[in-house]
């Protein structure tokens, strides 16, 4: 959980239920790779198998202080199968060798397989949360869905553009990344009668930052750390809140075509360049910003322990690689 | 509605509330399509716009004689959501230009907002259905949609395959096309305190004669008729029905590598030859037979009125263009 720093941490701010918790939705994600035929079972089971740091899961068990029971467990398992299918899909149209450093579905079965897989992946995501039988849970998840598909066309439809507003950006980020975190919080709230809309609110915004942060990582690297090489986002055609800010502040970057970054070597070139306007600081400045309204946020009949737990994960979105 | 002869005959056979709920089908898709941004109302909407038989609607509100509540409304309008996310991610992986005479999704917009758009559309699906509150409805719905998935792997798989066998063809088309026929009435039958088994296996049944008979239309055509080219599956490497039944009769056809039919010319001249052996009519009589199956083992308890709309939509389903 490179996130949160030592894992641990989290772990025992949390409860000493929660490592166990996280243990079952590994077992379920696993069995929900598995029954749908031998080709699924491939597919599906590489993705999920290759971990990931199951933040979303994290925040479902969090947001749902000491609660246990196999619907949290099931609402767990299910928004990290929208992420997964979600990740796959992703992989699809940026036709991605690999991810988490293991071959994609994409690239050892290709485009179609890799749709299927997704699309199963979805399908299991409801089939997971509906037997709990509450419809108030499936339409957290269905609503954080869309939004996750809105954001994609969004991202398709700004592509390419380096105008991009930053209120458009922040939308964007809200409808890829925030939601799904804010139904994370969401279902563990209502899986433990808590707060929905105090918690969902705490999601919401740890998730903006996390992709500001995420943002960030991609043009300042170290690639050592992120995994990833410095200005994929630059060389994929995606503007994102560094460029954005560092445009206004050097009139070269703001002339720049993206589609003129036709090599890794000239995206490092603007990356660096970025860097040097200071617009990295600034970026993420408005993260941690967004953290401490998220913790400000959180509600006032919080125990001590849930609390704690969750101001840790809050912060470890924004102490990555700091 | 072409599959069923005059849309008129099933529609004064199922009774008059039937044009009224279909219309109120039309208007929240219309609403699934607009609440999400100007971009998917534009994609999703066309998709939706564009039409189609309405089929799967259809059985729902005759699986559910004389029901006329939201709830059927909404499950009638998740269970087609389900069906164009499908066309579209279909549409996605054939590259397809056009659908229904419309332009598609992808060639419109490319790869990644059509595979957005449709996964919008299954989520919007789920949204709708979860508004029922019924954890069974959301059962059924997801067990169809894993289902699709697993059926266009499974194509995916057989893809250029000569050697297919008529089982794993079979399981096939129950994966793509009967699970989500069976799902139309078991929704509605579960609307309507029906009985959901009996009339989701006619279902089933009816869904597996519909693709059998879509196979053999398209190596039969006309295509003026179908509003296809003649032969496009085998020119996809999808085999089906009609080829395996041709190659037990005819050693060149058995022979034949599916990759070596490279133009419109040569899939022509193939579908002549799987004609010639008789194939085509011993895939409509197997057709045939699945849908007497289907209506023999209709529920015993249901109204006149009813059993003879469904009989009519299953006689429908093979007289396509006969």
């Amino acid at each position: 959980m490179a996130v949160t720093g030592p894992v641990t941490e989290v772990m025992r701010a949390g409860g000493s239920h929660i490592p166990d918790l996280l243990d079952r939705v590994e077992q379920r994600l696993a069995e929900a790779a598995a029954g749908h035929g031998a080709l699924l079972a491939e597919h599906a089971g590489s993705t999920i198998a290759a971990g990931g740091k199951r933040l979303r899961p994290l925040l479902v068990f969090l947001a749902a202080d000491g609660e246990e029971g196999e619907g949290l467990v099931r609402a767990a398992t299910a928004v990290e199968l929208v992420h997964s299918a979600t990740l796959v899909h992703d992989d699809v149209l940026d036709a991605a060798a690999l991810r988490r450093g293991v071959p994609t579905v994409v690239a050892t079965a290709g485009r179609g397989a890799a749709t299927a897989t997704g699309d199963l992946l979805f399908a299991r995501a409801f089939a997971e949360l509906a037997v709990n039988g509450r419809a108030d849970e499936i339409r957290v998840l269905s609503a954080a869905s869309s939004a996750l598909a809105e954001g994609e066309l969004l991202q398709r439809a700004d592509a390419w553009n380096p105008a991009v507003s930053l209120e458009r950006y922040l939308r964007r980020c809200e409808l890829k990344t925030a939601r799904l975190f804010e139904a994370a919080c969401r279902l563990g709230a209502l899986e433990a009668n808590g707060e929905p809309e105090q918690l969902g609110a705490f999601g919401r915004r740890i998730g903006l930052a996390f992709q500001l942060l995420d943002d960030v990582l991609d043009v300042s690297g170290p690639a050592a750390r992120t995994g990833k090489q410095r200005g994929t986002d630059l060389l994929d055609g995606t503007v994102t809140l560094p460029f954005i800010l560092a445009r206004e502040r050097d009139s070269e970057l703001a002339a720049l075509d993206p589609r003129s970054i036709d090599s890794a070597e000239a995206a490092e070139d603007v990356c660096d360049r970025i860097a040097a306007t200071g617009a990295l600081d600034d970026a993420r400045a408005r993260a941690l910003e967004m953290v401490n309204e998220a913790k400000a946020g959180l509600p006032a009949g919080l125990s001590a322990r849930q609390r704690h737990a969750l101001e840790l994960v809050a912060t470890g979105v924004v102490a990555r690689y700091a």
